[in-house]
């Protein structure tokens, strides 16, 4: 297989696609996409100020960096989850929440990129797995706790820290796995809000966007690899047996099948929420600000929004050691 | 397993439903829930007059049966495809559509059923597999000139028969499989006239049900086994490798993995449609009568519908051996 643009040995080949690329080509044709991206679905410009959403893996150091080599003004924000490190019952594990900071700092610091930094269990008094048990939410899967919090505190850091759009990683196989999901279940009110790109209709909600998502998980995987980035290769431990790697392995059967089968049902998705196949509009559900937090909710009322409701339990099993309106945003410069 | 009407021992276990019942049982529940689903979806009464659309397969008979048992006036429609048959080239083959009308007319002569049939070669002048060579539509698969074909014939038999509601025998993993196909495609137009119930929303068209589209398949081949029915083993050898199946083994996977979910994909469709998930609706493409047959169409022009078109192509080649506008709905008593 040859490269098509230089006639060398091809490094890659994307079935998907149709297209073989040698090594170098590849590393140019991936922000040249994310940049075709970025244009199409009209994510953001060089006038943005954008926040990255850094775990540590391949998705996230990778968006970063392409970000960073189109010449945008990109942030990283790194929240440290308190998962499967030091304080494990076992005493065994991988470190993963250790060891992706560590990552996300070193890719940082050799580059001189800012990083802000929240740690959950320092900034609200528990780490994320702890916060699963104690609310009993999720006692064996602190999965949507997890979610839950990054959610929060992303769009938080977005908006308290002045940026105009918030980043992640989200690839085609995290997107169409979602997708499918959402859609075997038919949840209408997910369906309508999937996209590339996701309007911060509100006040105090962040504009979200995700520049990976036509990009395959291997196309990820391969460009982490070939730029020789430092990531963090295991998944989280949690995730194991999760609904979305199993939708993952599903549409991989499929891929298999016909390859390009994730991405038509992706984008042939997009298209046809485009030319108006659901009734339902994302910025439909009213949002009001927390009385605690004063962060966007769709649920209002005296308990505050479901954060707020989540930590307040905590308080009240361990008792508070932060309040929950501490500012999460101080940077902590690489 | 116990039967959990009598405790006898069951002969059917439905895991997905949670419930195992004895033969007896089993043939008394399947026409309580086809009685139970006419209602739900608002299919017809015993006021109407009801043709069922009959391959000689297990879906088609037991609904004629089923029907038949609960007191419904209920006819048969035959479409005579000419597959597999006398004029294969090969001379060899199961003789698929043969063996098909021979079941269908001994299942209505046994019980003193009226069966219409519309012989397509001898109405129109060529088998489809023929027509499909001719057509040069599908020439290797001529499952869409089939389908074309059918949906025709079989509403204008009830149409010029003077029958309320033309009935199939579609189960739910037929429909779970299209279901999954125009999903994967995000095709809408098909997605949002997909229903048990398809109403005749313009003059010449038939009210399409689909009374055992909650069944599974495996359930509607136990009952045409436990009930006798001599129905035909062979799927269309046509339908070999086609789409449907293949999504049909996707989601049997997804059922072995977690029963029920076949179900749960098509009810909770049905329900984000109840609930206003589309902004399309199913009647919303406009209707006119053919210039030349008559039949309602979505393209009218001067060259008459797409099955019109198709047979006049037939015909230039072939030369005409009946009129398109030829009776087609004489009933051939049983």
């Amino acid at each position: 297989m040859k490269c098509r643009k230089c006639g060398a040995t091809a490094a890659i080949n994307m079935r998907q696609h149709k297209l073989a690329l040698c090594a170098d080509h590849f590393l140019e044709w991936v922000p040249e996409q994310t940049q075709r991206f970025v244009e199409k679905y009209k994510m953001f410009t060089l006038e943005d100020k954008i926040l990255v959403a850094v775990s540590g893996g391949k998705d996230s150091l990778s968006l970063w960096d392409i970000l960073n080599r189109l010449g945008y003004h990109a942030d990283g924000l790194y929240i440290g989850l308190g998962i499967d490190g030091r304080r494990s019952p076992s005493g065994e594990g991988i470190g993963y929440s250790d060891e992706s900071h560590r990552l996300a700092e070193a890719f940082a610091a050799e580059r001189g990129l800012t990083l802000r930094v929240v740690e959950v269990e320092q900034t609200y008094g528990a780490t994320i797995p702890e916060l699963a048990v104690i609310s009993n939410r999720g006692r064996d899967k602190p999965c949507s706790v997890c979610g839950l919090n990054k959610r929060y505190i992303m769009n938080r850091a977005a908006h308290d820290g002045g940026y105009t759009v918030l980043a992640t990683g989200h690839n085609l196989d995290d997107e169409a796995a979602v997708l499918m999901q959402n859609t075997m279940n038919w949840a209408g009110g997910y369906l309508v809000r999937q996209a590339p790109v996701l309007e911060a209709t509100q006040p105090g909600l962040a504009r979200k966007v995700k520049p990976l998502c036509r990009f395959y998980e291997r196309e990820m995987a391969a460009y982490a690899i070939v730029r020789g980035l430092d990531y963090i290769y295991d998944e989280c431990p949690h995730a194991v047996g999760s609904t979305t790697i199993y939708y993952k392995e599903v549409l991989n059967q499929m891929e298999e099948h016909r390859p390009g089968a994730k991405l038509q049902f992706y984008l042939s998705f997009l298209q046809a929420k485009e030319q108006g196949l659901f009734a339902l509009k994302p910025g439909d559900a009213e949002l009001h600000a927390c009385d605690k937090c004063g962060q966007p909710t769709t649920a209002p009322g005296p308990e505050g929004c479901s954060f707020c409701r989540l930590w307040d339990k905590v308080r009240a099993v361990k008792g508070a050691r932060l309040p929950a309106s501490a500012a999460i945003t101080d940077p902590v410069e690489a």
